[in-house]
């Protein structure tokens, strides 16, 4: 059994000594089990990790005394992704998958073909990043994605670097596929991956997002549900070469 | 909009006329609001596709007149999932995200870190033949994965062929990465993927797969749920290349 990971505030691994948070104390010791002298992870989720053993553990709160940190280099490339918006249990689930599949920013855009029209966005935000950082804490990566809050499309576009590869999944290019323009830019220190919301990328939107430099990539014959091609491009940029 | 996708029987798409099975044909009428001359897709789930042209529809059903068949080539390499029983919900997720990225067959195990019993596993195995086959509709490839029956682990193992890349995911695998097993069988014409159950394979499993000629394949520092190791090598394989 790998060891238990827990989250700390930012700054928090700069101490030796740390408590955990409310809610993971009571994890630790009230579904876990665990007991001083255990050995945990602490994150901090910006990167930073620590191997450290339990102090103390009672009803008043866990402490754990660090061993070790380390700041893993993050995965190459950088990997931004930029959905259309989609409605509450597809963006949870992406939410969710794209921190374990190594996704370093989502910029959500919406457009003529997106649905969802929150009514406390602000809310669906910080919910998107909470169950990113559970995420974090079953997977083991040193950072959760970075959610920035739905924007409209011409914003995210004109946010990605000059430098950046930039892709965008389409259902209608039948030249290119995604494994040959990932395959010609082996050498591409970060990646902006669009993909369309449910029903596609409006015409307009196409045109928009080649002006601003992103490549038609195809997917084949099938047509993917929009959280099914995020997915796929995560995890054909993070494991696929 | 692209032609709406409807279900028929295994064989109808012989006949010159097709009737709609109910719900399909209920589902035509009353939610989509089609009209007699409309176009659609019929699919038969074993490969066959019909494009066809309402001819009649009213309460007592729906018909349809084939104006051609297709049978499209199976996508290569014939792609042979294996994964740890997972319990419903990941196994639903699965049924229908295997689908859409051209999973051929799906053969789940059983063993000492499987988690669910079903009581019903008849049940189990056509409730995710059906929602494999409601993802077929939507994403238009030509069948959908076959479900087998969970089986044990020496079962699953003894059933790949001899000439297929046999590819297993694992964690403490630090040498080869899944792509470079791909990428070292580009001409593989068939490749099955054994996926842990949550909590890993077992030691045991692993030195079972490896004498069945399963390779040990890494996906990097992070730890996929299992469900999401599936997605993956399903996307890989299919987008990867």
């Amino acid at each position: 059994m790998s060891l238990r990971r827990f989250l700390v505030p930012p700054g928090a691994l700069s101490q030796e000594v740390v408590e955990l948070p409310a809610p993971e104390a009571a994890h630790a010791r009230q579904v876990l089990r665990l007991k001083a002298g255990d050995e945990v992870w602490l994150l901090d989720g910006q990167g930073l990790k620590a191997r450290a053993v339990i102090s103390r553990l009672d009803k008043a709160g866990v402490s754990c005394r660090v061993l070790e940190t380390r700041r893993p280099d993050p995965p190459t490339p950088r990997l931004v992704l930029c959905p259309g918006l989609l409605k509450g249990p597809a963006m949870e689930l992406l939410a969710v998958k794209l921190c374990e599949l190594g996704v370093d920013e989502v910029r959500p855009y919406v457009g003529p073909r997106t649905v969802p029209r929150f009514s406390d966005p602000a809310a669906k935000l910080e919910r998107w990043q909470r169950l990113a950082a559970q995420a974090l804490k079953q997977c083991g990566a040193a950072s959760p994605p970075l959610f920035q809050a739905p924007a409209p499309l011409r914003d995210v576009l004109a946010a990605a670097p000059a430098a950046a590869l930039k892709i965008m999944l389409y259902e209608d290019e039948r030249q290119t596929s995604l494994a040959q323009a990932l395959a010609a830019h082996p050498g591409a220190g970060e990646v902006w991956g669009l993909v369309g919301p449910e029903g596609g990328l409006a015409s307009g939107e196409v045109a928009a997002a080649q002006a601003a430099g992103f490549m038609a990539c195809g997917l084949g014959p099938v047509v993917l549900r929009a959280e099914t091609a995020s997915l796929a491009l995560a995890a054909v940029v993070r494991l696929g070469r």
